[in-house]
């Protein structure tokens, strides 16, 4: 993996963006390896993506951003500058269901999902001898009805305590609380098992079968306070026909869930990912 | 194209039907060139489709109708059967937009569709000079806020003084009154431009833009009485992203409702489709 | 799963076929749950599967098979019974990379795929630790270019000591030798990582890096003497452009070889694919 | 269609690419709509596309050209710089089939597809009819055995009388003479009926057929010398199945033909794609 800075802007569009910004990179001798512009004319905003070669900058991350503040402001950005090689921390939050889960962790430990995997939080224990095979810590905490605010108080100390970035929700099938929801605001990535929006809420796949549907999808989008309306991500789907049964629509789904929260998840770490208006900008 | 006669077939599922029937077919010397069954467990139905060389039976279509009348009674069947080489009469309802209709004159023109087009029906003039080339009938009736009844009961006499089988609505994007429906029950395809039951009415694209979905779907059914929500007989999707404008969105989506209009209209002219439950069956 | 008994049949057309098998099932009351019949009239060859519920039947598979050899001979069928309750008992092979291998396994864990797996065999030990998680006994044969029989005879014994009826190579990266293949004609799975017949041999990710396609691709196979060349049983494709490596190619294309894999093996498991005349029938 | 000027350019890859070039854009004014860059670590070759508004520049395209000529020298770029608003003029060569012609034609007639067509060349009279009901001249070459040089002057004549920018061969079927390759080098666009590398040459269908694959695909790239070698532009493919006879590949094949020849030309017409070691980088 090459070790780059990855620069991310989203501002009010204007003559000269790309010029500026690109004069200010290159005048440290920055090396840019892969460049993605958007220009939205609906809301009138841009977007940019710079990754950086760290070997051909004169100056250090920490230089870099003191310097471009400037720019910044004057064009009011809304920026962040990260490095390549720091992996972000992801916390996975999972329930019974183990397909999303097992998938994420084989492609960490097999070097296809550059991050860091501090712990597992489960509302069960039964995925836990598998995530402690990968050597990370597996803590259950149980969700009833009751104490609901306590056991969500107690997981957000553990996220905190293992410093993540972002949260997963490999199907962990509970509706998340604001508190939780804040202090990760568009860090909290979801996998809705359909086709958004249709079959919002639970038993998608039920509702997908009942009314006869010729593709079932999933969908990777940021949780928000209202339930699977979140900026989405990605999505995908899978041909059905009128053999599948429901169990059959859900083996079939699995495949389609891993799948789109694999690739939206990648995009997350790979800092492609730029939330504006309720929507997704993805700088391939 | 071979001389085949059709047998299709939906009943209460119980011992022997296939026996009974296969053995009736071999009693006449009938050879399956193609056969397909399904049992559905959750209504407990069975539904065939049996595709019988014409030239192997030793009576004729009249003869075999009433022979298996009886068996047809006995398993309480709803069936049909038919002659591979009549042609479905199908007639076309098109507004403003070309697309779907120039995509089913080409195929049909091209023997890619076995069926005749005896007239084409539009609310506008736009498509008179397209549909002619083809030596079609066209006619215009346009609908207006106002007599509304009076230029449905004209276009219903139309239809069938045309004979039709079957009416195509393609992107017609006017609400088809009972009377035509019930008409034409079950033989009224559709094909909306979004994948149902997401963005149902009017401007799908537009919520579709609005939503940020990262596909754009068509969904082909039967028109029924409740608007968008007949059976569904193909779906498909294509990939958008955050470059695409609404109009690209519409661009994207008209080669794909084009493929489902014509891949859905494919197996109702071959017989393929059985309606159970507001579902189709799609024996392929 | 529901107890069901499974009749695969390959045999020269003739009339009367699906009579003569489906009167004879009705006769033991038989009661047909899926039922799917091709006709090939380039080959002149009949194909047909039957699912029959195992507590309808009035005589035991044994006997079942016993009367129905006189009807396979008449007709001079190739053709199998098969208890669905029985799982089939797959013997993986595996080399270095681990992505088919843990894609299988975890299906099987799942109860995704309805199978037992008494051992993997590899030629390296790194896989071991993942094998052994599952309580599956893991061997390891490396095979050099010395004593290659040797190895290989080492391997077809413990194959068969383990009761094999497939063998699937989950990107084994070995020529199978006769002896093996002949052993389990039609049993051996292989995943070939292009599109075939696109990019036989090795490398072909670098290959199609270099060729520039638009699309990389993986094919599911028999694995016969000429190497790829065996028939297809499942192919799929993902889409690549300029920006992916050949790393990238590869990653992408791990994703299609699994699901492409797991897809043909399940197809084989439930008795699903015929071979004939070096391609496959897939009875849906 | 908004009026904008697009620049293209490839050169070897150093710092400050971006810089120089957005600088010049900048110093003019120029509102970047869109930009996309590619740096190809393999080749060592860094690729650019910028689209301008026209309104906001302070100077003419011919200006800007002569200006931009020094930084072009500087860096070694291979460049072009296009007014969005001035159509390419595409010719088409066709043969008997019809459906890649009448695909482009419709497209063009929607006005999907931003081009002139001066005229249709065909070797055969019958597409005659359909190219006339769009107004467009239609010129029948035979090429026969004897005398192809003769016949390739006179195409040769007719396409520059008719000012071509660019030439698509919608299934014209014959080998193109050097002649006319190296007068349109790199604005030749051929449709495939294979996924090449697959089934080079004639009769891909019926090799596909042969050797039982479960996908069908179609390739556009441009001709050259090798044939079916040239660069890729666009591929996709439909998914074939045991009961799909030759002619059915064939039916499910046109549809992925003019799809992808369609998207492969709208790349060509807007300037996106650029040639580079027989592969094409696609700038989106």
């Amino acid at each position: 993996m090459q070790h780059t800075y990855r620069l991310v802007v989203a501002c009010p569009d204007r003559v000269g963006i790309v010029a500026r910004v690109s004069q200010f990179v290159a005048e440290y001798k920055g090396w840019l390896i892969e460049a993605s512009y958007h220009s939205d004319p609906q809301t009138g905003w841009f977007f940019m993506r710079n990754e950086i070669r760290a070997d051909s900058l004169l100056i250090s991350l920490r230089e870099f951003r003191a310097a471009f503040a400037d720019i910044a402001s004057d064009y009011q950005m809304e920026w962040s500058l990260r490095d390549s090689t720091k992996r972000k921390r992801v916390v996975i939050l999972a329930s019974l269901a183990s397909h999303c889960l097992a998938d994420i962790l084989y492609r960490w430990h097999s070097d296809d999902l550059y991050c860091d995997i501090p712990c597992v939080i489960a509302n069960h224990e039964n995925l836990r001898s598998m995530v402690e095979w990968y050597d990370i810590p597996f803590y259950c905490i149980p969700v009833g009805k009751e104490r609901k605010a306590e056991a969500y108080t107690k997981m957000l100390a553990l996220i905190q305590q293992h410093d993540a970035d972002c949260v997963v929700l490999a199907r962990y099938m509970q509706i998340i609380p604001s508190m939780i929801l804040d202090a990760f605001s568009n860090n909290i990535i979801n996998i809705h098992h359909s086709f958004l929006p249709s079959f919002i809420g639970a038993n998608p796949y039920q509702k997908a079968y009942d009314r006869g549907v010729k593709l079932v999808g999933a969908t990777c989008h940021y949780a928000t306070e209202k339930l699977d309306k979140g900026p989405i991500i990605e999505q995908d789907v899978a041909r059905v026909d009128h053999r599948h049964s429901r169990d059959d629509m859900v083996r079939l789904g699995k495949d389609v869930e891993k799948m789109v929260l694999a690739r939206g998840l990648r995009y997350h770490l790979e800092d492609r990912v730029i939330v504006h208006d309720n929507k997704t900008v993805i700088l391939g």
